[in-house]
């Protein structure tokens, strides 16, 4: 159920149903959409709770139904897309968030040489990974703590945000010290402890869909970061597993309009995960503006072939700037801003 | 092997290397390009078969192996991308194809009227089913012959091509009497007989990709049609089978960039099938001509709530023409041509 | 809708009962199980259709719905796992099928050398291919009549039945002549013209599942051919496609539990396809007879590694001999007869 | 690379080999088989590294390749199947392992009662969840350490050995306290860094195959706790998804042979997730243990129906006490044993 508070309503007469809420075991969220208040009642109560009462409140303008098992991130819960502010920038609202950088972070000089020639060619957040989560336990696992030194530094250099994924709850903190957004890997999208922690840091996270997660799956996933009250979630596709096996993956672009009508969060893309060819990147970030996505995130790499890792999909600086300039182009034409 | 022939060899000294051919039993097919020529022997020979042999004979200027198992759908076997001309008009080339009209054909009102609205908004190809492929064998199984005839007449008047599906090697001869383009549809891929006998017909095919058929099983396919001596296969991504069940299907977009680089031939897409959803149509649209599609096939129903079949993933006349006006901004920044 | 008919109603009631449906433009099928008689109304009617008005009928019983799309393979129409009677041999009833041979029929001596070799192991229908369903047009497409004659005798000799699949509507009649099962192949189950004239043959057919076929997709393709008035529908298991890609297919084997629930139709299992692999074959043909299938059509060949096609999943004489007796055993202990 | 030591080299010669791997940087475990010691060099070296060098070694009789990604795992580290000990019981050789119990542990009452009952039924093992991964937050999410207690107390009364999901590294130290086998859940099976923690327990590890893991995916991950020195793993195939939704997953039972093929590690089948239907349960059960599985796990409750969590799949006591009976029955025809 969604309270809709009346308008002007004071903050005394909102805290008093709220208590009373708390009193009858009914979990809930207050939210805030363009001067207006909602309280989404996301659990507790059975059948026999009356909700209807509710509607008597003198504060109480409407109780709504949630019509999916998703809540908080539920179009009923919110009707305006959400946008994420980070340190002064923007994520959603017509403007095309760029993360790109390289896979791995392998040493100080590649992460700054990357961050200066992604900040120039347009890109306004920077990508690298320090934790790898890696099929085999003989690959690259990454550098670490170190290379979230390294990292931090090269994004302030450049004026970047920086995003970075976290594999383990230990590591939450370390990890938030570092870098402005964290984010969950399609391996971990339903490991249910890191979720519900990293969403009490209050940073933004970035979740990546599963490899075989429906779009409920994905939205119920994103709902255990919201329900601890982080209302900063980004939906990432990257590719879903099915039988085809020349691409590494499925990219699915489609998840972009359906998401976006099932949920307010913004929906980016990733197509070098989504596809694993290098030549199909460009392709793929077309496809993806062109259908309304809130951003992409791409593996650069200023000699893409010693990359560490994913050396496959990832694209040069140079492919990354013209890249760049298509964007712009068809960004226009679906009015969505690329800087 | 392709056999590269020397520019300028006279037409006698081909033949020549074609008897030869035939008298080892090797099965081969002459294709040209810009003025050259090459000989495709797809067929025939065993371990023993000495093929560099073939590069002493005077007009034949490389031997070169084909590196996947299709062959005359390769690149190998043609570097520039095919264009396809029907009734003068053309398939490929920059040129984007705008196949639009109903899911079933139900009535000559119905299909002139939707013929009449798609042509002004900028389609070139009439689509609308005459034999159905339906699930159940209680549903509407199309008007057959009736409806081939109202269709022909529609587009004739609207001076559109048309395109309808055959479903059965009885039917070939009926149907390419009736329409310009003969479709063959997902579920009958790999219908081996009717692959063979569509392709003899000489007629323009549009092949729709299985919905659980990988890149390698839709090019085969092709290439049953190809070596009967018809260049002019369409091949149409419709959306594939997943794990997903809230979207009829997963639309892979990235088959365009992906075919395009496996094969030769034109690469459409049908964002009605592979989403069944009426929203998602445009947005899908845009990233297959984003990603570099030769082309879309959409259904569009005068009142599409009525429509006998498929009605949740077919749009208005209305939004059917705001969407080709997005078509075209997006197609100057890929360099794609919309009508 | 089904109408029960009350025990002991006479010839010409039911007559006229059919013929007021008929008039009315209901579509109906008349079946019998032990002595009772039902119509199936499986088409025709609209939301102003009384169908209730029926039970005022002197000889309807009882006036029943289908709970499911597919109406006449469903345990609504016949409650009563069906037994397929064909020359005098039973399928169903607790006696396990074993349809056994080579992939194709390759030469006469091959295909009478491993008749006689799987029917003193104890396979009671012979199988191979005469007409292939093959990927690739380059491939071994099987010896057509000649092979049919071939098979004919070779399992009149050893007192097999036999099958073998028919792929074009033109070949049905041929296919017929020589065959007492006629097989659809996988590729070919939503190939809906060919469902529904095979069907009009009144022989036995045996229904593959799809690569991608949902149970529902399965059981309304059985429909197609119940329809026709023909009751002896087989359904294959055959594996479907997943992104597992070690084992040539993912063989389903809770399909047999599944399908026995929603179908009366007999279910048996295709391990050599299923797997892909050789030494998986005997394990899955256990499996599936303790999971309660009605039998198992297997891949033998005199010399499995010569096999013209599918030689990985190929098994040997001997392998096939020590199968069968492991078949028995495991038989006794859910009460399934192995001859 | 594995070096096989001769028989009777002293312990010295082999601790000597080890240090000089150790100075090449050569990350190496030591294994034992029948007497007979291995080193499996798992990581380390690059081209240049000679592994032919250590055929010199004096005590190295032989230097074998691995010829798959997972090395620990393979039938290459060791030839016989691995039989796992855990307080005086046995997991593999043949015998028939028996996990049974609720999905959830509810309260003291549920556990003791059910573990008498399937005690008495004949299970060797105790299952329960404690730590509930759900797709919802809003969902029921277990009773942590109190129910780790309950179900402590009522393995220990039945004399049955217990096994219970762990969720996040900071739970190990907890739930290892409690139960003998620590479970990872298909959704955690690519959350590297709780394997590589589980691993270091020294407990044995039921690990779940993931919803869309491949063999090769499953094995890598066994692979990451065997690389911790903790050789326990038991793999558990509960399912992939598929296209299908009538069940709730695709239970691939040809695991069994290729894992078993590919593996030394013991394989157990959850029929329970792996199709979602009671019903379904008691076949695939003898579907499993008649393709050679080592075990299985299936969800028991006194009273299904009211079971907080799974109860479509859950079956009755007296279900399966029924089935018990059966196993022993195909047990003997495939030479495994039953309690």
């Amino acid at each position: 159920m969604i309270l809709v508070i009346k308008e002007n309503t004071v903050k005394n007469d909102i805290d008093e149903l709220i208590a009373k809420l708390r009193w009858m075991k009914l979990e809930n969220i207050l939210t805030e959409e363009n001067g207006r208040y909602h309280i989404a009642i996301v659990n507790g109560g059975d059948a026999n709770t009356d909700f209807k009462q509710f509607s008597l409140f003198p504060c109480v303008e409407q109780v709504l139904p949630f019509t999916q098992k998703f809540k908080l991130a539920s179009r009923a819960a919110k009707k305006q897309r959400s946008v994420i502010q980070i340190n002064g920038r923007t994520i959603g609202n017509n403007l095309f968030a760029v993360m790109a950088g390289p896979c791995s972070i392998e040493s100080e000089e590649q992460i700054h040489e990357t961050a200066a020639l992604v900040a120039k060619a347009g890109a306004n957040i920077l990508r690298g990974g320090a934790f790898k989560p890696r099929t085999s336990p003989y690959e690259f696992q990454g550098l670490g703590k170190t290379g979230l030194q390294y990292m931090q530094a090269a994004a302030k250099k450049n004026n970047l945000l920086s995003v970075s994924e976290v594999m383990d709850t230990q590591d939450i903190e370390l990890v938030a010290n570092y870098v402005d957004i964290l984010q969950i890997g399609a391996r971990n999208m339903q490991n249910f402890s890191l979720l519900k922690q990293v969403g009490k840091t209050g940073k933004p996270i970035l979740l990546k869909r599963g490899l075989s997660a429906t779009y409920m799956d994905f939205l119920m996933a994103a709902e255990y970061i919201l329900q601890t009250g982080n209302p900063n979630v980004i939906l990432c596709e990257r590719g879903i597993r099915t039988f085809e096996t020349y691409a590494r993956n499925t990219l699915d672009i489609a998840a972009i309009p359906i998401l976006h009508e099932l949920s307010h969060l913004p929906v980016i893309i990733d197509p070098s995960h989504g596809t694993g060819i290098r030549e199909a990147v460009p392709p793929m970030a077309y496809a993806a503006i062109a259908a309304g996505a809130d951003g992409i995130m791409v593996e650069v790499h200023p000699d893409p072939d010693k990359s560490y890792s994913d050396a496959k999909q990832t694209i040069s600086p140079q492919t990354f700037t013209d890249m760049m300039n298509v964007l712009r182009q068809i960004g226009k034409a679906v009015n969505i801003h690329v800087q």
